[in-house]
């Protein structure tokens, strides 16, 4: 096994790219399964298709996490590569909920290619094919970790966040494809809850926790953390909603169509709450359709509203809440992790 | 808790039933997860919907296996109550795969009534939903199992073998849904893999093994008794795939459609391992179309071929090769779990 890689960011990423292929090797010949050459080439062919094209910046948190926990030593190439299937398995994780979402939202690009059940020869297949992504998580944990002290905490963890990421989902599906179009229905304790669940447990807490089982900690004792990193996950995802509507295309690499596809956004709960009832007629009548007169009403009401400067606000207020509450830590290398990672998300155009 | 409940097959479905409305009403509460009362409406109707309305037979063989691996003593209400979780769960597993292929399927009525995303206000949300069912066995693996000596080899137990069937359902979409329908892919091999996976392993190996492992055996020990209940699955299947051309729709309950639906069925292999190269025409003219004139001519060519006496031969075989393999293990207990299990399918009519 190579030393750990260290030092440039582009020599890790290539690196963190090393484990993958590795994995998908194992994967492809799991003793559990007696693969023919067609299912073979299936499986490698999704898998390159859905898995590696994400950020990964998040999914490198588990590495960088597990480093500073360490007492900021360099890991060695063992723990590299704990921390680092443990990364792979978080990309696993959010491919499969990808392949999904874009089904069930009828999506037509994801990460500026088509989505996977658009290619004519998979079609419906996707809907096997995602839960195939999902199961591999087990069987990557099993091969590297079983035996291990955490082994079965670490089961327990992926099992907990993905059960609370599918009721976020439900949540956000049955809020947002009800085909009355209720905007009524929007606030922001209900953004909050299909947030929470559906992005932030396990895009944020889920890495640290990750690194927390790696050191051999109770995750028990870390309630506080799991809080502000929750709060993190909140704050993330509201930025994202912004940089839907105000982000440049160019930047974030895709044309944002929160207002088209009625979402729940954090912008539209913001407008409702600071509507008269004119403005709110005009969200009611607008909101929620792909004619472009309609999507620019809409717009030019956000505008009218102010929501940039409510934007600002919020976000100097998150994070100076967030910097609080990461002071208030008493471990210091807990305050590194945290503030690393707010400092990766602070202020983010993309 | 009330005693284990023996005697009659009623009362037993019956406290099965029980321990169904004490799972859901656990999950209804699960603290990972902060139910809206819309959420909880949700669930509470999918799992109703989706769940109970099986054959449970097979499912009670955890708690049959368990009572007679325990030399046949009566189970005590904790143990009852354990085994019957189990047997919950592979209803649960059943459930996610059925709401899952009936969508890939493009099905329109299972189990006498419309599939679930056939249900207007559902639709893809289904493909959440089966997920949810998916996320809800280790809700309950955890609840009720935390702590026992066993806890991760059980995790382990429902992963493999949900993988496995994955794998399996894999096999069976890129063989079968083929646009090009290349009837040459179909043969005896290949059936066996795809039902090996697709079915074997989660209805006839997971509720033994589920027994063995709270009998606190180890899995690696059993692996005589993993292979005869693979080739009882394969027998299931078999009997499965001739009663959708053969049996009688009022007793099984369904009008069969393999014929129309292109599946490699054990009665199509058979056909094309005895055709002449006319027949094989005749075959590859009409099988896969919903025409019923086109389904005609397969039933006439399966009769000129004399499918129904090929199978009932295969049955015999089958039946004798089984008793043969029981009869090899020199554990008596074990023995008497096998030709329960064969018995309750042996010639079965639905």
């Amino acid at each position: 096994m190579a030393a750990a890689p260290n030092g440039k960011a582009e020599d890790r990423r290539s690196a963190f790219l090393g484990v993958y292929d590795r994995l998908k090797a194992d994967l492809l010949q799991d003793p559990a399964f007696d693969f023919t050459e067609d299912s073979k080439n299936w499986v490698d062919r999704m898998l390159d298709y859905n898995v590696p094209g994400g950020k990964l910046n998040r999914r490198l948190s588990v590495i960088d996490s597990y480093q500073l926990l360490n007492g900021g030593k360099e890991l060695t190439a063992e723990e590299y590569f704990d921390a680092s299937v443990l990364g792979w398995c978080i990309e696993w994780l959010q491919a499969y909920f990808l392949v999904l979402d874009d089904i069930m939202d009828e999506s037509h690009t994801r990460r500026g290619q088509p989505c996977w059940f658009r290619i004519p020869k998979v079609g419906m297949i996707a809907v096997n094919d995602g839960i195939v992504l999902r199961n591999h998580i087990p069987r990557m944990l099993n091969k590297q970790f079983k035996g291990r002290p955490y082994y079965a905490d670490l089961l327990d963890l992926f099992n907990e966040v993905e059960f609370q990421t599918t009721q976020g989902q439900m949540l956000d599906l049955i809020t947002t494809l009800d085909k009355e179009h209720n905007l009524n229905k929007y606030s922001l304790p209900v953004y909050r809850r299909i947030v929470t669940y559906k992005t932030a447990f396990y895009s944020f807490y889920l890495p640290v926790a990750c690194a927390l089982l790696l050191m051999g900690e109770s995750l028990d004792k870390h309630l506080d953390v799991k809080n502000i990193l929750i709060e993190m996950g909140v704050y993330f995802q509201v930025q994202d909603d912004y940089l839907d509507c105000y982000g440049d295309p160019k930047v974030i690499g895709k044309i944002g169509t929160d207002i088209e596809d009625y979402k729940c956004s954090w912008l539209v709960v913001k407008a409702l709450e600071r509507a008269n009832e004119h403005q709110k007629k005009i969200l009611y009548e607008n909101y929620g359709n792909t004619d472009s007169e309609k999507v620019a009403k809409v717009k030019a009401l956000y505008n009218e509203l102010g929501l940039q400067n409510v934007f600002l606000e919020y976000e100097r207020e998150s994070y100076a809440q967030l910097i609080l509450s990461i002071e208030a830590q008493p471990s210091k290398p807990m305050q590194e992790v945290l503030k690393s990672f707010l400092g990766k998300i602070y202020k983010r155009q993309k």
